[in-house]
């Protein structure tokens, strides 16, 4: 593809409701880069598309439609892939057989950029139930030791947008719990349906607020921008070899229709 | 249930080739307590079924399966289920949703038992691509300090029973660099695939090797016996909460006909 | 030994009053396998059992008395020992002389239990003494990521049996305070004098609670059988190597009379 | 400033030759982004600049001029600062005082791509010298466990781009060494000065090579496009909080004349 | 130098005021052992003295006049150095060019005697803002598991000594917050202007107090005395190799007139 | 006792063959501070005293013997006591009952010192059967990352003064693979009956060999200083909580007639 085409992003949002997919291209199309395309997507009710993703079980049914998402992105030529979850649900999954294409997640993205402005994060999430299963992936990532902790807002991820007055309430009073009473220099809000919060949350609490949507869309800009400025693509040795194209045929089990089941382009300037 | 019914035991195996399910029958009826009824059971081809699990994104697919016997075998009636493979897919997933009962799987169960055994084991496995994600997963056990290494015997899953007398010859190389390189006082074999070579495998090295296989049927039993005479079941607090049943019906992703394609069952003595 | 033999245990118990002797063996006679053979000891007075063993140098003084009940159980043809004390006393040392005996101890077996029954679990300790000791230890084993932490009762070894309406008590506080305030999703007694409540503090809080007695003795019933039924018994190798016969017997510190104080025999059943 | 403006980043190289500046710059000029405004800049003598810095105290003596470089730059406006060393020279140091810049370092760039391309990397140096430091790095960021381990080159920094068929053959020798003997999936230049060889070694060995030099380029792009467009800037809470600039004044160590002592100018396309 | 001649110790406060000099060398004159001979020093005002270095971007200023004064001392024979702030400042560089001198600092040699006399202690420092980098600090010794955490006394470096009486107030408000909260069984004062108060606090809270100024000065005479008596010197192999002094000059970086202020010779006693 | 008295340090050997113990009293004597009185002590037979102590259960029968010396000493008024086992055996057991004496062992010591000259050191043991324990025993002083490894000698305790000349050889053979094949910068003697051959070590190798008993005599004394001259005793807060004088004569496990076999009194000079 020829350098100076635009980047073509794919945020793929596991949960699939017509209100998620506009404010997430709304968001997109306010922050993404004029040079890039970007693409939000959701998943087919068939592939396990749902309201919310707050259990693993959850994650682990709609893992099938973002591998197959990401097989469909790669032979359609996209720069980068975003998996619009902050549980970074199937992140290592989809590298496997995402080709030359970068996959990148919202939580990873968020700790990057948090780690470079600040000391110390805490996480605003919205229950408990989801903590550890965000604890030891951050474990894994080796960011554990700049986390000062969890901190809930008492809401369902399908709370969020309900009463926005009252969530802005309460997310800043679980951001003032991390930094008065734990001292962390910034926050990352634990959740992709956490968005439109941050710049009033900055406001009112002068520490950098990561919003994980936006964090993972600009991320995967940045990856895109190496592939095709740079050439960095994903390693395919050793632990990182994908599945013999063959054996995928007849493996069947991510084959079939496209599972994208609602896509919004935004289209770069120019 | 009455508490001297048989413990009522369920393996279910990713991989479905009538071979190994039957391979695996021939095992449990050998190894398994007298008083336990064990059933031995594939997944269907619809769900992910397939001759081996090497990548991260088969086990992707798999974990829908996986999920879905789960909870058949929850309301079913069982004591406890094994996940029959070495990377122990979908463990904290399937726990979600088991209700009462107990989930188990052979990396985690394998590193138990050599832990009480010795002060340090080696893995032996088929090829490095296995390495990363497993490497993984034993740190997130925190068992990582008494990990010596892997040590790949040069052979994918499909291989192992093929010739027999070659995989034991690679098996007993592989566990030599182990024993005499890294000064590893036990093995384990990491593959429920490499079934059926540990005896011999004890004969000629002189110290205990790990059968996955078996030490995911008798952690099965354990924990179906802890369940039974002492009232053990898994916590449902915090990030242990199951999805609502009402909810998971409105998901639906993890309805539809049974999951289990083939069925092998064992009764207890008696 | 025939295979179908009764499981021959052995649970030390380094406390050596008639009271709690008999409570163990009452505790033993409620959970432990029928088929099992469960002997109950404790140490002689001249091998410094104590009514309690809060402190390290009161430990270091029944070590000897341990390592010979160990070198005694094994040569009479004992399956598994447990050593009955929530510091998990002597459990290395008395591994490397245990022959083909398998060695357990509370603290380890029922880490293993909680952490397949929940994310994170809290301990219920007596005394803040007890603590450094205890984390150190499961640091040790790999486990520290799961400890939400230690909660006192407020009461000495010997105080727990007491008033056991106050205990119990007590314990409930501790627990909640581990519950409610650092979000344990499981709970474990951390010392095998709070036997007999868990299944009150259970009722009450609704997680599970691990009674360190109860999976010790489990733990060493599971140990009996991987050696009975697959032939798994201690690695001999390197580190795990134990010191010649020959030599022992020319350092003569673990020789004498018994070191079995007292003994509760319960048979198996049949 | 106007978001439409171009990104001013500022690559400040503590070495200090003119046939430095010059490749860096022509660096730059190659893998830029075309709407960026690069500045690469060297210290002046008086400010430590040498022909390398492979020793601590030579970094110790640059760090005030770093400093004093910062303040420049964030008084004038740059939004991100690149520093051009792989020991990541008075990162933190200049994070204090850098205003709303963005500052960053090219061993964490590295890090942070590489470790979204694969599993694990090694990291090729040119002399043994330089391994404590940058291991005691790389685990304060949190990714040992991703690091397979640092290969020799056998090249002082002042050796890179004197022969440089010599140096690209060192290169893949100890790049071979990662891949083939520790099962590195990708692989890292230690040196800024290794330069101009990554394209090269991507070829041959058929993994990901990450350059220090672009990494760190295009991570500071990013930087300042997630500070203007999206308005993140460093946090000045807690441990973050710069020293009060009247207090700076009486302090008086970073004031002076100019600290840069060469610079190369890349202006934005159009 | 004759076994019999005096230790000769050279304390080095990168603060530089005069009262501050006399009341280091008033506490040397109390503490030293009578044979040995320290010189207490600081920096020049040239050389980046200032009256405190609660930031890190003071400490980079001041390195390299650190850096100066450690060659001088090692070219006039002293044995050990030690560097009197609680950040350590500048230990790892002044190490590598210390030729035969010891270097040592005070949070490091804090740490080594309360670890020898506690499990457990909790540093009290006077502002939040100290807290990430003496945290990195201590995980990089290896010490964190020990450290129960920091506790502010709310006072700046320059408020230690203005109100002894406040000051006094506020230390022990701090300490018995981490002893009676966090179970701290020693303390460890954050920051050697809060000398003087050690003896106070320990009468107080009945708990070792550790005195960093006191800890460092001991801890250099005990490493000069391993050098003297045993002949143990730094290592200057692999990543402890020093500059050769060739290229040193040539650098030129760290010659110039004496780095040291300010000198307070305490000569041994006969 | 008044501070210009003599420093009173006690070296306790596990191992008591009378050629040992004049061994180390030369040694003390070469190296004990003039102003020092140092009493060489092994245990009696009765006491487990052997000719090694390779194994933990030997170790686990020393420990009754080593506590008993402990409070006979803490009677006695000695300053510090230090254990002459490079396992550090009973460290903390006797430390909870020192009263105000400060107590110390040689592999702590050992590597206090090395780590304060190095970035890394190997240690160079006797048999591989020595290692898991060491391991375990340096990752729990948090020491574990500058570790290099273990290198066998090849030769049991008894060994090492048996031919001086072999010995000799097989150290430097080891101490070689420790430095030119793990970079290590610095060797530690893991025995302290390795005794006598760190000085050759270093005039060949050219690095720091720390030799353990006299890491273990300086250490002691040094915290004997600090205890006389600062006022620095043991903590007996929380977990350093001792047995209450009365309860340890209820529980006589450690009174009965002194432990010690063997004394070789050093007076101090003058």
């Amino acid at each position: 593809m020829p350098p100076n085409d635009p980047l073509r992003i794919i945020y793929l949002s596991p949960v699939a409701t017509s209100e998620s997919d506009q404010d997430f291209a709304d968001m997109a199309a306010r922050y993404k880069n004029p040079s890039s395309e970007v693409h939000v997507v959701s998943l087919t009710e068939e592939d396990g598309a749902f309201s919310h993703v707050e259990y693993r079980s959850y994650q682990g049914v709609m893992t099938r439609g973002i591998l197959r998402v990401t097989r469909e992105a790669a032979r359609d030529g996209f720069d980068a892939l975003a998996i619009g979850c902050f549980y970074d649900t199937a992140l290592e999954d989809a590298r496997e057989l995402s080709g030359e294409m970068v996959v990148v997640a919202p939580c990873h993205a968020s700790i990057e950029i948090a780690s470079s402005l600040s000391n110390t994060f805490g996480i605003v999430v919205g229950r408990r139930k989801w903590v550890p299963q965000m604890r030891a992936t951050i474990r894994g990532y080796g960011y554990i030791d700049r986390l000062t902790g969890f901190y809930e807002a008492g809401l369902g991820v399908n709370d969020f947008q309900k009463d926005r007055v009252r969530t802005l309430d309460r997310l800043l009073a679980a951001g003032r719990k991390a930094i008065e009473g734990d001292h962390a220099e910034s926050l990352i809000l634990g959740c992709t349906d956490e968005a439109g919060f941050f710049e009033a949350m900055e406001g009112e609490l002068g520490v950098p607020v990561i919003d994980p949507f936006v964090a993972a869309l600009k991320r995967a800009e940045y990856g895109a921008s190496l592939k095709r400025s740079v050439g960095w693509v994903p390693s395919r040795k050793w632990g990182s070899q994908a599945p013999p194209e063959e054996e995928l045929r007849r493996f069947g089990g991510l084959d079939g229709p496209s599972a994208i089941g609602n896509r919004i382009v935004l289209l770069a300037d120019g």
